[in-house]
């Protein structure tokens, strides 16, 4: 296994390879871009690469599918880290074009909603057409199939393009959040700013089994910060839900929580524990009261003593 | 400590002695009548007996409040048995006295409800003053001061008093559970038909503390089949609760249930797991899915495995 | 009817006749004893009398179970006032005697609990017999059959006694709530600090009934303030709840939590809505959002406006 | 406006238009095909279209995004037909073409999850490349940019294709969900068997809102059949909830539902009530007791006796 090489969603110029080199470790990595979602799993997978990656949801476009679903099933994988990445976009086009002469645009579909406000102001006229990504866009503007790409700014210079407009985004605070997957291990350390991911299936079609798997949380005081649906593939009204909490699987009150999803869900993935960004352990929301590992360690040592006659 | 000797609620011939010998072991024990609730728990506080045998529970009355809050309060106690005993009363008069003779009746305060439709279809005019106990009605009856007594036919002979009427109960089914209960020790072996009791104290008077309380229960499936609330005695809406569930102390969902109520209640105190009186192994109700202790063991090695990288 | 004689739990000189005379009303009616809480409410029930003051509980003994039963079952009654009062006991004795001539104390079953502390400090050898009331010990007591009386200070004048100590209670803010029940007419008008009570069957043995009972009152922000359970008389383990909540039944929350219940359980009682004693609208806690009047019609305003297709 | 006319997701030979045919009304409107989700949808606003059929939800790719998002925000539309259509393509290449000579393949990109595993076993050389439409990649087959397209087999005729295998279809039973789309007006009538839309925002981040906001939903018996978090683009962590419920806007229990959740969330938006495909009223799951009509109008008639003296 190749620990020293991380996959990622490419072309080379896409966000995520931004995205990829804001971590530390990247710079002593190979880094390689991979044709999809899916081959960039897989080479973690077969052991090429040590770890991929990829994103996982936009604060725009919601959940990225391949991603979530490519985590979901398959041969289990782990996340170890994540990152925030705030999006805006440049326009790309060859150089000496002016946005008069753009007829045709192009980027990765999941771009299209983020622009498409700006579209309709500044070129009502000009007609889309949806690339493999972003970097794949620019790499067909370069061949001159379309005028102009809509990709990050740092694509211009790998391309040989020039952005004609940047900072572009429909939405404020756009961002988009990328994960780092490997092949399962030890959770990352608890920071005590810590999100616990996981895939959890419901049993037969009951009315009111969403609402048993939230009370889990609940019950312990474990906030959700993401809940995702996904179809099983095994018709319409079959999901499976994404989840992340807060909180990490050596926190006593998620090891419950875990452990009671486990016994009342058909089947329970653990995607890991890992750092949260962009939060500092002095910013996590408090516990509520009785949450806390003492508490935990406390109840279980009166009930030693209780099952001792000395309750 | 004299475990050889057990109190109960006295005098003799009351309902209470009734049930206590339904016990094999009343057989080999000393049975010592006590004037009150807390007379017949305090010798078992202090080591002059091994264990009380006191009413807690009627059927038609409701909770015997001097048993749930000695029980809730002082040096602990815990329940090692329960007997249930259908209730129905003789009336007790002198040696041939005749039903229209009877002017004036007594009894304990708690038979009273259960025989006021019959005393205002047979005995309209006669009037009612409560004794100390069933028992010591009939010695007012014997001394001349009333007529004529409620209590359990079992006293006529001891009081030298003829039943001029049997089988008294205004509702059918009418049942007293009493308790034995000695000083904290290991619960009795769970039977699979058990029952655990328990006193919860809720915290600030937030809304909806009680509901919290209630779903630790039914997170684990494990079935309530009794609450009754007790004032704390700190002021009006202040309670705590008496709580009897189904299940051993030693069932997981059981002591999850317990640890749960350890860490969100200001105070628990555990009274007890014993087998339920009347009701056999094969009769219990099905467990819920994934409350088994098997479910339990499968989900805490399954977090094991997270933990350690091979979930 | 008469609606101007006014029946309370007698006979003269206790605390319940102490509680109605706090009453303004009371001033302009007659007041009349009767033997028990059946007896006071059965007069209004027969038109005999216009309402009834009786206890229905108290902070150290808990639920005056003759009156929940009496409400609970029968001809139907509903509560228009509560009064709370402060309990402390005078130890009544006959002209001349000295504490340590006291041999014998007398008083309600309900009182015992409330001096048992007192008594075991500073008359540890005197014997307890109860009395049908308080005033009613005070009455043997000057008959001679007893050396004293725990009783309301107020009743040693009717009953020609001395108190020989005063002020005697063993919990701190010790309190006796009562109510003034009269036949079923429109409540009282909403004055902004309500209370609304209820007596509630649970349905099948389903585990689980008493959380959705108390989730209909959660869903929609109502607090309970105080909640008993009874037995049904049907046999042990068959229960029904006696229960208390903030507001009016003109409260929108209020009414839909009623048909709620209705809707979900065998049986519901309504007891009546009226002024919450000792509480001020303003002290009143804030309403969870989105549950005032206004937002229970801005909702049913919307649902108007979506089946008319103006959503 | 034009309530003739019917637009939908083109471009001509889709599934989408093999659905909207299914439709009986369908034979007597002009059915426009439109190069996207959001212009065929804003024909129905502008009043150009009567109607627009879009897919909302596949079997295996889950929620169509682009329509979601259009329905939760934008000018109000509701829906009022839903249609189900079995998946499963065709691989359609020009005449005279092998599958031996296929080395790019196109189609929509929700179709290749579909036939991911098809290709990788029959075709694991072949180049994939996304196209706006499946219909759309048809024609770029057509014109000689590709080799082969994945499409419905109905495609094949209008390009003057051929299918080289027909039935592809990774996961069985894949089911595509189209809607229905116009202004809003009055929901169709109930017909026993109905499905009730909406979307739901959850107020500020406190754990729980969508526990309590299924809690609704809990409490009055109304299953939920799908739930869908979809970005509301304001940064990572917000979402609302894309949600269907079995059950018709005049059944009492949604009503109250819906009621319910306006006064609970910030923003809910209706998005109609209309007959569940595949579903007889005979097949409908039976409703929980208490939550009938019936049973909302006796408890209404109960709360208005009740204060009126009457209850």
């Amino acid at each position: 296994m190749s620990v020293s090489r991380y996959t990622y969603l490419g072309p080379e110029g896409t966000f995520t390879e931004a995205a990829l080199r804001t971590l530390p470790e990247a710079a002593t990595r190979e880094l390689v871009p991979m044709v999809s979602v899916p081959a960039a799993l897989d080479a973690v997978r077969s052991g090429e690469a040590g770890a991929a990656l990829v994103p996982i949801e936009n604060s725009v476009e919601g959940g990225v599918t391949a991603t979530l679903d490519e985590l979901a099933t398959g041969e289990p994988l782990m996340i170890y880290r994540e990152v925030l990445l705030p999006i805006s976009f440049a326009l790309l086009a060859r150089p000496g074009a002016a946005l008069a002469d753009v007829k045709t645009v192009t980027g990765h579909p999941v771009a299209q909603p983020q622009v498409r406000k700006w579209l309709a102001e500044h070129l009502p006229d000009a007609q889309w057409e949806s690339a493999a990504s972003n970097a794949d866009g620019a790499r067909l503007v370069q061949e001159g199939r379309y005028d102009a790409a809509f990709a990050g700014e740092f694509a211009a210079v790998t391309y040989g393009l020039t952005p004609l407009v940047t900072d572009i985004h429909d939405a404020q605070n756009a961002v988009t959040r990328f994960v780092l997957a490997g092949r399962p291990a030890r959770p990352a350390a608890r920071t005590g700013a810590d999100k616990t991911s996981m895939v959890l299936w419901l049993g037969d079609d009951h009315p009111g089994a969403l609402l048993e798997l939230l009370q889990e949380f609940a019950a312990r005081g474990v906030n959700m910060v993401r809940i995702e649906s996904r179809p099983t593939g095994e018709g319409i009204g079959r999901y499976c839900f994404s989840v992340d909490c807060e909180g990490h699987l050596t926190d006593r009150r998620v090891g419950e929580v875990l452990m009671g999803l486990r016994r009342t869900c058909p089947k329970v993935r653990f995607l890991g524990s890992y750092p949260r960004a962009g939060v500092r352990p002095e910013e996590v929301s408090p516990l509520r009261p009785g949450t806390a590992d003492e508490d935990f360690s406390a109840a279980s040592d009166w009930l030693a003593r209780c099952l001792d006659g000395r309750g």
